[in-house]
């Protein structure tokens, strides 16, 4: 029963991130309600209300959870699991967990990207997020392997894994590929920071 | 005599950007106008306004001649100069360039990160500047390699690099280091960078 329950949530939530998409593409982000979008997906602004904390929380609903996987990777890595091995895990399951999220369809990337490079609201806690993730999973990584990685190679590890990934899915979408092809380039481009830059050009 | 007259320039200048910072630790970004900065410079608004458009361009003002400055050293490159010596080159320009900018006295990259992490209106400039330039940068470099550096490595070489800077810099200004400390953090974070996270761990 309570997976029947689970499954209609699943489609209510699934239902508002769909309706509030379409109306951010169709009027713009800022000129949206909660009531319309509450209204689009045929359930009250109440009910809104217990699926998401607000309108910016539509679009960035599962950085928390994301943050919170990564994290148990570390938390979980073999003792004797090299770096490289970590990071890898982690990059593949990120890009898994993106390719396969049932609340956002992977098409609807590049809008939920257009939206937070443009509207300021969103620009502003896209940022806050990028770089609070990014510190706490290079303290994770010196933390996990402490003695043998010092907090700049540790700051350099994460910044240079998920700045590659991120530039390459960002270019990627701005030559117009499709998402598959955006995650396949950002695998790509982590694979190339492992074995550095001097190995391009 | 235009010696006299550029230097008397960069003093005006110079006094508004402290002003500004001044004020902005004192009682808040929102909180500042720019009447404020103008008399606690002991010019006019109008005078603030052949230095600055904004009150955001005193925290931005030299993002455009520093992506300007990058864009002149890959077009000036040695036809068999190969893409890790550019990128080294590149780095040390910037950092160099961040050291002595008379403008931007080192002490006070701290509290401009802080204001860039922390007030939305700076925020969303910073992501897009920062999305933008690493955008532009990879194009330019996959045009200057054409034919050996594919659109992806040319967005992951660029990515890892400023990733790895950047999130250096962040996390050495997080454990309270000194601005040399942040800077020299970098250069390392772009060395690793070059061998390879491989190496590390």
């Amino acid at each position: 029963m309570a997976g029947i329950r689970e499954r209609k949530k699943q489609r209510t939530r699934r239902a508002l991130i769909e309706a509030a998409l379409r109306l951010f593409a169709e009027k713009g982000y800022e000129e949206t309600t909660l009531a319309e979008i509450a209204a689009e997906a045929d359930v009250s602004t109440r009910t809104f209300f217990s699926y998401f904390a607000s309108k910016e929380d539509v679009i960035f609903h599962d950085m928390e959870s994301r943050m919170e996987r990564t994290a148990a990777l570390v938390r979980s890595r073999a003792p004797d699991e090299p770096l490289p091995d970590l990071l890898t895990r982690i990059a593949r399951d990120a890009l898994a967990h993106a390719a396969g999220d049932e609340n956002y369809a992977v098409e609807e990337m590049p809008l939920r990207i257009r939206l937070m490079m443009t509207v300021p609201a969103l620009q502003a806690r896209a940022l806050h997020l990028l770089y609070t993730s990014q510190l706490r999973l290079a303290r994770a990584l010196h933390e996990s392997y402490r003695g043998r990685l010092s907090p700049v190679e540790a700051a350099a590890a994460v910044g240079a894994f998920a700045g590659a990934a991120k530039l390459a899915v960002m270019a990627s979408v701005e030559r117009g590929e499709s998402m598959d092809q955006a995650l396949d380039a950002a695998l790509v481009a982590t694979e190339i920071t492992l074995r550095g830059l001097r190995s391009l050009g």
